[in-house]
């Protein structure tokens, strides 16, 4: 997606080789015409598939997920993080291993708002190892729902997350891919592709 | 708001003389469309008053915030709930006691995102005792920046939030005012003053 990866090569810090920090358009202050411009071109790239819900994970997924559900016309339910175990019989649940913060957590979700009739398409704003996103999986599949797919906003494709979802017989749809962040520069996939050409 | 009201009637769950339960379309699953109506009805409120930047809390204050921001074409900030105390001179804290939650946390917004040009609408879910409206006030003020208002989903009218905002001489608008949920009813303020008359 054109417009994000030029939001993202002028607005993007490149704090180390594998941390781009975007707080200033998506994960603490947000953009929401461009959230919308997200919305859009996930709505497009899942449209026909017969999607039934969104669910995504507190806090940066929220956005982008509301503005996919605004355009599919569907719900979206986000995961809530939690640092301990509460018994309760309503809550599907995973374990989450944060590489960035080297702290595991777990996620959960109600039950109530998932079921064996749902189809659905998770979103997130960043696709590092695939914790997260596994995690995600994981809960919708306890619920019995079927997954349509994965769109994430930044990609970190040099990290193993993509791949190993893929591998597992997801479809990932990925607006911005993040080849690399050496020496200070974002390069995206299709970039490194045109180099090569 | 006649629209949000319906909802709250037909899909809110009463807990406890103090708790009315909205996780079905607000605080866990998100209804997108019914957060576009609730973004336009804010931005009708506060039309002309050169509103430049949002001001919200992860997680559920960010929907309705976000469609705010969509309506009038500004950026949106949500603070970070944070635990501990780290120090950092980019940012802007205040302290939140919750008394639902009987525990006091840290709030932080990054000290970049606001500037003494700037005019604020704060935008929360609910307003119960005030003291995450008072946080998000306190951190708006740490950066000289104006506060325009207070946008409030939904207002408990009969805790005192609402009051001590309005006596500390900012404007509050709440979109459904619950003026008590005494007998697992939900009753709203206009409705009283209907009883009345």
């Amino acid at each position: 997606m054109k417009l994000l990866e030029e939001r993202i090569k002028l607005d993007g810090k490149v704090l180390s080789e594998n941390v781009l920090k975007v707080d200033s358009f998506l994960n603490h202050q947000i953009d929401p015409e461009l959230m919308l411009e997200i919305g859009k071109e996930f709505a497009n790239k899942f449209e026909g598939v017969g999607i039934t819900k969104i669910v995504t994970i507190e806090s940066s997924g929220i956005a982008p997920a509301v503005m996919t559900g605004l355009q599919m016309q569907v719900p979206v339910i986000f995961a809530r993080k939690r640092k301990s175990l509460t018994l309760n019989n309503d809550l599907l649940t995973a374990t989450v291993h944060s590489f960035t913060k080297n702290d595991t957590s777990e996620i959960s979700l109600s039950k109530k708002y998932l079921s064996e009739n749902d189809k659905v398409l998770i979103i997130d704003d960043f696709l590092a190892n695939g914790q997260a996103a596994f995690g995600l999986v994981e809960m919708v599949q306890q619920a019995g729902a079927e997954i349509a797919g994965i769109g994430i906003v930044i990609e970190k494709s040099f990290q193993q997350g993509a791949r190993l979802l893929k591998e597992a017989g997801l479809r990932v749809e990925s607006l911005a891919r993040v080849a690399s962040l050496s020496n200070g520069e974002v390069k995206f996939i299709n970039e490194k592709v045109e180099e090569l050409i």
